[in-house]
């Protein structure tokens, strides 16, 4: 994409109503829009991202056997009475409106209620199981504050997978894959090295939940790591008690802050009981439909990515969601500059490597700031100084070498890379 | 995708609180599930044909120039009271809620308000202009009736873009293009040949909008059709001196009944008025920006396909919007059938092409009965009979011709069909 067609603007000035980096940055370098305070508009660049992170998410939910569908924001009050959470004292942060007949609906904050009463259709027998559908879908929480920018909205997308399984044992047996599941989303991001899965405080059902917790000073949660074992403990669940039974020693965890990106919860048979979602075994007998819930915020994630990552300079994208691969500078306007340039990005493009290219003619300073303000992963400059010296100014946004390539060695580079 | 896998079902029995015939069959195929009067969720096989309807029409949007956003459902009041808008006389299909400190903020019916207050951030001068964003983003509307199933719901997704031109003749340049590409759009969804550009009511700045009908008579609109020009009038317009400006004689009109896919709107300075949107012009003139509007619902799209297409039996897919290219059935469970109705699925995998194979193992009626109701365009049966004819057992949904193919010529013929 031609930068000089992009609808958008990076600004200079800090917006000042913001007190998080990642809104602050997101919105600097356009790639976001505050609507009211928890409440983001994502703009073609914020989007591009927010989409890569969709994606990797899609695939891995996909190879565990999910299978997508897209439920509603607007909800029916029966089905969260059934389950004692349409009192605003059950859950504080919900949105409430009403139908033109006076009826009130809620707005979702989450989906088991309407989910496992869908499912009462198309489960009756053990043969119906194991069921995952998962959806990306908006939710609506009606938080008193909202400071954290995309990291902890008002109103943001959720994948959110749920497991509809015979028994324990098999739910079980789901509950591990979908943990490596997630291991391997926070992978291919590009934040899996501090992502640790986390002891969180459970339910009826499990004395634990499991949270993905990545490392970064602006995450909301203290956590109790240990980077041997690759695993932690959540504040709320510190204690003698569970250090012993999970075998870790005070001495070797060590406290720190982080950002939940993830959680898988057994939510046993709490919304199957309230809501009659039971199957016939292979008895004959009625038994209740044993749930899980697995959720990732990809817009949560995605500011946790800018929090971790920037520098003084901007953000700073891992390749996998990147909004493009390849950020290209032309400096200068005379002949042979534009040539070469306008050259590059056609080849990038007939290579399938996704570049913006800074076509606009701008200062020096002003393009290569806006270059490092929007963090895509690789630079490249095409300038008279760069052609005289041999090609293409290469640098990678998170280092300082600067690498002199010729044309078209870098397009190979960068198309196998 | 393996029927037995999939963890939706079909129902023989038609769900006695719908009238339309769209959600009857999509509820009846386990396509959506209705969770209130007028709003659906899609379950697996319904979000894929929803998807594939997005994704022409987001190539399309693509080509014309358009970048896709994501906006909120969120939304200030201030936006709407600049415009008039706000109270529900003037919008009398609003939702309105409340955040936790109070304030009333209203759901999303249309974005007009805010992309405009938004697009402030990025507009000042005639160098920023033209921009086309665009976006697929829930609107809820507050209908007091809703009994159209997905062709009108309470919510649902649109896709809106948005122009953002210096003059009128700027804007009448892209509004033709959208035209166009709307035109597009409707052909390769696979209703093209019965959507008609209709003239219906515009504005203060242009005597017309353009909406696009597809004939059907579930459709809620009355238009007046030359077959001829391959153009039609809105009842609402439908007058004498509107066919004298348009030099169309009430003799070669139709009268039909049809369904608005999409439509396209000059809004002129409204927006920008109201909400001063304004530009410098070459002259240092400040100048209010010209605005234009393109809707197409895509899930209202999906539900007239079902109605325009349907037959006694289900429904009927275009290709290029159906859920699966092919509904591969298995009848009979003996070696050799299972051998090869199992190599035919993975040769069609392998070669890319997308099937339900329906490998239940059911009675042959329900089998056959049900691939009849969800409407994929190609089936194919292997059965002992059909092994002992010479191979797969071919059938075109929307036709009669059984057809007699060898499996590896099959596979040649669905791939480059």
């Amino acid at each position: 994409m031609r930068f000089s067609e992009l609808f958008t603007k990076t600004r200079k000035d800090t917006p000042s109503d913001e007190v998080s980096k990642n809104a602050q940055l997101l919105i600097r370098a356009g790639f976001i829009s505050k609507e009211m305070a928890g409440v983001y508009s994502y703009l073609p660049l914020g989007l591009r991202v927010f989409n890569n992170i969709v994606e990797i998410i899609r695939q891995e939910m996909n190879a565990i056997g999910g299978q997508e569908i897209f439920m509603t924001a607007l909800q029916r009050p029966e089905v969260w009475k059934a389950s004692q959470r349409w009192d605003d004292e059950a859950i504080s942060v919900w949105f409430k409106t009403k139908l033109a007949n006076g009826k009130e609906i809620g707005l979702a904050t989450t989906h088991e209620e309407p989910l496992t009463d869908l499912m009462r259709q198309f489960i009756s027998s053990y043969k119906d199981l194991p069921a995952y559908p998962y959806q990306f879908q908006t939710k609506f929480r009606n938080e008193l504050r909202s400071k954290s920018g995309i990291m902890r909205g008002r109103e943001f997308i959720m994948k959110d997978l749920y497991s509809f399984s015979k028994d324990r044992a098999e739910h079980d047996e789901f509950y591990e894959l979908a943990k490596q599941a997630y291991g391997k989303v926070f992978d291919r991001i590009g934040i899996g090295e501090d992502t640790f899965v986390t002891f969180a405080s459970g339910g009826s059902f499990s004395k634990f939940s499991h949270e993905f917790q990545t490392l970064t000073e602006a995450g909301e949660d203290t956590i109790y790591l240990s980077r041997d074992k690759k695993l932690a403990i959540n504040k709320e669940v510190y204690n003698d008690e569970v250090l012993a039974e999970l075998g870790l020693d005070k001495d070797e965890l060590e406290e720190v802050r982080a950002a939940e990106v993830g959680n898988i919860f057994t939510l046993g048979t709490k919304f199957s009981d309230a809501l009659n979602l039971v199957y016939t075994d292979e008895n004959g007998i009625k038994q209740p439909v044993f749930m899980g819930s697995y959720g990732i915020g990809p817009g949560r994630t995605m500011g946790v990515v800018v929090e971790k990552y920037a520098d003084d300079r901007g953000m700073i994208w891992p390749e996998a969601i990147a909004p493009f691969k390849v950020h290209l500078v032309r400096i200068g306007d005379d002949g042979e500059v534009v040539k070469q340039a306008e050259d590059l990005y056609e080849k990038l493009n007939s290579a399938g490597v996704e570049a913006l290219y800074d076509d606009r003619n701008a200062r020096p300073g002003e393009m290569l700031g806006d270059a490092d303000l929007m963090g895509i992963p690789n630079r490249a400059v095409v300038s008279d100084k760069s052609l005289k010296a041999g090609g293409v100014e290469f640098k990678l946004r998170r280092a300082q070498d600067i690498e002199i390539i010729p044309v078209e060695q870098f397009v190979k580079k960068i198309t196998n890379k």
